[in-house]
């Protein structure tokens, strides 16, 4: 059944033209109709303002008191929205019982970085600004936005802010180099990316910027006082390095690291909930990491 | 607390001279006085053969009739025993419910490579053909132990035999070249090993054999087809890359794959069960993970 899912998911994939198109506009467009779910039954949506950027609050009914979670969504830094990801972080919080925050960062190319990070750093401080307390706070985001999630945590310590409690990323894109070797060997396996792909986004994000500078490419940054960290990765993407290595670099930092590659599936395959039941479970193991630490006060007091 | 009792550990392990008496009997007595630890109440144990080499049967009480762990102790391929790890897979056999059978392998430098893995893999098979269904085994070990346990899946897969259900590796050594950046960069994090008793040991087992050949450093070998693998490692040991680079490969050869870097504590930290809670939460996490391959059939039918 699952590996009948996978398969009938990778048609599907490769029956899709694989290059963004060089209009970002065209591409946000596109990204969009091919994509976007919205939240599901059960989760209330309401556009919000957070650090002086639009964002869209996630509510499942029953929500807790307690928890919140700060989403940033993927899309290479130059596509996606709030609005892509509903039906992702919907189905996110539903399982986890908490409310999200899903901010709409300025895209590149018009908002280069580190536009896309002030964006993200001034959303963590309104949060705390606010009145939530870190320990009831947990950050999460997929592809690109878990790459920024990572740069966001090292931007806040940088900045004197406490850290949440905990962090998860989906497939992330923490080297902007293209330095991972599964960038060369997995390309068969990828469905959806090649190389050019991402080195177009980085392009578009670094201009003419060191793509190894470490809130750009937050593998080369260094991890310690981060929270537990959860990476989840596909078997089938180029991006399996930038995942395990991360988990590397973290734990060399004396990070709480869970990494989990999920065999046989693609890039951010939690898109697919509902439809592949990987992507199903995957979600249950992040809702569950991150309200494991939300709700265990003895990790807190580590 | 924890963190508490990570440094009365490290201190513990500080104090103790690092480098291992050049004699291999001298430096197994060493060993085996520094580490052995009974089986816990409620585990019985009996001595038994497999595959022609002497083996240490762990029973807990009301163990399930389904399921088996094959257990391959570590000590860098010259010193361990199924003594030395008896309270570890006693400790292990309790949480899960199930029956081991804790190998007594040949040891280097008198049996180099590939003797190890010739009597893991005669025990391997002695337990198929004595009826042991593959679905119901899983195999487990840990340093070199974790090691050899992916090369004994490794040479099993060539040797047309089938695959366990899972595998679960503890600090596994997996590449005896010392490749891994941690073997330099967490020197000084480690308690236990600096980078020349590692070379000692490769130099025990191999002599002037290839370090780099796949079933003596299996992160060099292709890992296609292995069962799910959960590999666990501390932050403070010279082998974290070993373990993060088999993560990376497993998953490259699209193995379900969890890695768990479980920070501030050493080498084998799960020997420590009792007087660190890491340890006991660990030992917790690796039973649920066979447990839970042997008992859902979804996952079989994959």
């Amino acid at each position: 059944m699952t590996r009948q899912q996978r398969d009938t998911l990778d048609d599907l994939l490769r029956s899709i033209p694989r290059t963004p198109d060089p209009e970002p506009e065209a591409a946000r467009l596109a990204f969009a109709r091919g994509i976007t779910r919205p939240a599901p039954d059960g989760v209330a949506t309401r556009r919000t303002v957070l650090g002086g950027r639009p964002a869209l609050e996630l509510e499942p009914a029953g929500a807790a008191d307690r928890g919140r979670l700060l989403y940033l969504h993927g899309g290479g830094y130059v596509i996606g929205s709030p609005d892509t990801h509903a039906g992702l972080v919907g189905e996110l919080v539903r399982r986890a019982g908490i409310r999200a925050t899903s901010l709409d960062y300025r895209l590149a190319p018009e908002h280069p970085f580190p536009a896309a990070l002030d964006d993200g750093l001034a959303a963590y401080r309104a949060l705390l600004d606010g009145g939530t307390d870190p320990a009831e706070l947990v950050v999460a985001g997929d592809s690109a936005g878990g790459g920024l999630a990572i740069s966001l945590l090292v931007a806040a310590r940088a900045a004197g802010l406490p850290q949440p409690a905990a962090v998860a990323v989906l497939s992330p894109w923490t080297d902007l180099t293209l330095g991972g070797d599964s960038i060369r060997t997995l390309e068969a396996a990828d469905p959806i990316f090649v190389a050019e792909d991402l080195a177009d986004y980085a392009g578009h994000y670094l201009g003419d910027g060191d793509r190894a500078q470490p809130l750009a490419s937050p593998l080369f940054a260094d991890l310690t006082g981060l929270p537990p960290l959860l990476v989840q990765v596909g078997a089938h993407e180029l991006l399996l390095d930038d995942a395990v290595r991360l988990a590397g670099r973290a734990g060399a930092g004396d990070v709480e690291v869970t990494l989990e590659v999920w065999p046989g599936v693609p890039h951010v395959f939690q898109h697919h909930y509902g439809r592949l039941d990987d992507a199903d479970a995957a979600l249950d193991r992040i809702a569950g990491f991150l309200t494991a630490r939300l709700t265990a006060p003895q990790l807190a007091a580590r």
